[in-house]
């Protein structure tokens, strides 16, 4: 066998499924040709006719898959700082949203915003993506609530993968809110009729979402966007259940969804629907900790009915101001009582899930992309066990440093 | 009048006393001579005859106090990320405590490590504060718990004052928990007799600290020690009512300590002496969320008292494992329902008073040492609003680039 790369001398969370834990190869190494793994196991295992054209000693270093924020709202413009100074002196987000807050107030600055604009702000804040080793990340459009700013968003979304190192999923969010400007129905024409049918032509998304909540879309309205997406051959995934139960799990499951997102609310049989779906539970801990939400998600039921769970850091101006996917995966251990398996997982394996993009990446197998994370440190526990700067070694993406 | 520099174009959170809010200077200047603040006013009122070696537009950026980070236990060795993972997967404290976990686990792989050992780990760690805009940080022993280690973690402290472009305090806690291998009594005596005296003589530190909890040292303890250290010269503070209240705020205040800090469990009348005495209450948020706590400190009569509020990073490796301070002070606003007003004097202003350092630091005022954080941002609400790596632009200590 030949390859490219040998990285040897690590220890390695392979995060592979059918493995206990994480997978861990204690004394391992990996094969790499054209930035796909061809082998990964015990150095003591290694294939006697192994020839590489270049050997990294990784002196013992951790490597994991590189990790996944599976949930992100990264492209925006304007500052709604102001918002979260306003409601620690008492202001609720109602009386914020009626000045002009909320979400609108990033749709304001967003449509005013141009391509090389968002795209450049982005850039700017996938860096911090970048120094805890994170090699895929998706991005939602959804301030811009009107044909062409939605369109900017996602072109901006494509554009970043070009250029920044980085493995991006696109997703067209467009029922995320109702716009001021257009009633409920012509918006919800909108986007089935008109945005659907041209982000799928043009390929600019590679997923639905939309925001099923009584302050944003009801259940059967979600449902004529997911059948639109469909119809056009596009996946799909929710905000489910983060404020209100109005059975946006079960909804997602129906759609067989990739994901349905947050689920504070989410009830029991809804998880289990999910599950048999497999349809991914992904927790965004950051939203609960900005919003001092106390309602946990039902992590016991997802436990019980097998329902895979991912970890977002649903970066976003408002109600989750978080450059860190390490940290949201502590804050799921901490508030959820995830354990830092589960973590590793919903940052990994499970979060690739969520995107539709496992057989790609998410963990170290023969057959997937190469990307990487190589730690300072030669535990899991310590990785994500500690707040703060990454102990990032390496960044891999596809064979080589990125 | 003649200065080094002007920094100038630029808004300015002075955090000075007698002006409301942060003293904000919307367009404003800081003249500079020798390091120490000559003059800072609004650029219009600027003196006429100011004239300046060298002028920086800071092109109406944000300039703060250099951060103060008035409580941490940056110097120590090991690892304790297991003990998070286990906590997680279901084990107690005190289970923990009893398997050779905790402090004692910490102080095992304190008392192995050489100076040099514990300062340069410390280095490592200290880069996060830098790039947070930190300029004083307060560092604690108490993992040595013997004579030679605790005075080796001080001198740790001290040399990396001088290394590493920082303001240090250093504090000697010796009374952090009785050593496994002494009686209370003798361990007591240790600190009192012969500890204190040579510390105090050697100027090892500039506080004494003391845990005043039931799984630590009773008030009466703390009392001795406090004695001892008074009866040389030396100040104090108190870890007071973190876990339970046992009249910690009402101890520290009748030694006029610095300040009590974790105060989850002080009462309103403790928290109402501590503000006659000028004693400064430090919150630390990062424990609290660390071990799931749900008591808050009493913040409201810190308000209704006058007790100044400071905010620490409480940085440790078992309970809490935070390098940010940032992240301390939104947890302080999330956690506690501080404002960010009162969160961004409490890592300037009040932290200095909670260190005995405020004639030196911690504000933007004539008189003062220029130590200053420069941000990328223009409004002190985006700074303290995101969490992720800090917006800094440079980072100012004495007058200079650090
Ligand atoms: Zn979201
Ligand atoms: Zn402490």
């Amino acid at each position: 066998m030949e390859c490219d790369r040998l990285w040897t001398n690590a220890r390695i969370a392979t995060c592979a499924p059918g493995r206990a834990g994480l997978g861990m190869i204690g004394d391992g190494a990996i094969a790499t040709a054209n930035g796909r793994i061809v082998w990964c196991g015990s150095r003591a295992e290694q294939p006697a006719g192994l020839v590489a054209g270049d050997t990294i000693d990784c002196a013992g270093r951790l490597i994991t898959p590189g990790l996944i924020d599976c949930h992100t709202h990264l492209i925006f413009a304007g500052d709604r700082s102001g918002e979260f100074a306003r409601r620690l002196a008492g202001e609720t987000y109602a009386e914020i949203a009626r000045g002009g807050g909320g979400i609108v107030a990033s749709m304001r600055a967003t449509r005013a915003a141009t391509e090389a604009e968002l795209k450049n702000s982005a850039a700017k804040r996938l860096s911090a993506w970048k120094a805890e080793g994170v090699t895929t990340i998706e991005i939602k459009s959804g301030y811009g609530l009107d044909e062409a700013t939605e369109l900017r968003m996602l072109a901006a979304a494509r554009a970043l993968e070009a250029e920044a190192a980085m493995r991006v999923r696109a997703t067209y969010l467009g029922a995320h809110a109702i716009p001021p400007d257009l009633t409920r129905e012509a918006y919800l024409g909108l986007i089935c009729d008109r945005m659907i049918p041209r982000i799928a032509e043009q390929s600019l998304a590679d997923a639905v979402d939309g925001f099923c909540e009584s302050i944003a879309f009801a259940p059967d309205e979600i449902a004529r966007v997911f059948t639109a997406a469909q119809a056009h051959g596009l996946k799909v995934k929710l905000h489910a259940d983060q404020l209100s139960d109005l059975g946006g799990a079960a909804l997602a499951a129906r759609f067989a969804a990739l994901s349905a997102d947050h689920l504070e609310y989410a009830s029991a049989s809804g998880i289990a629907t999910m599950a048999s779906a497999n349809t991914i539970a992904v927790l965004l801990p950051g939203a609960y900790y900005v919003l001092r939400e106390t309602r946990m998600p039902p992590v016991d039921a997802m436990r019980s009915t097998g329902c895979a769970i991912a970890i977002g850091s649903d970066c976003n101006p408002g109600t989750s101001p978080i450059l860190s996917l390490r940290l949201s995966a502590h804050m799921a251990c901490v508030f959820f009582g995830l354990t830092l398996e589960e973590a590793w997982l919903g940052i990994t394996r499970n979060a690739a899930m969520a995107l539709g993009v496992s057989a790609e990446t998410g963990t170290i197998e023969a057959g997937k992309s190469c990307d990487l994370a190589i730690w300072d440190e030669d535990d899991p526990a310590s990785v994500l066990g500690w707040i703060g700067p990454a102990p990032l070694h390496r960044r891999i993406l596809k064979g080589f440093d990125a």
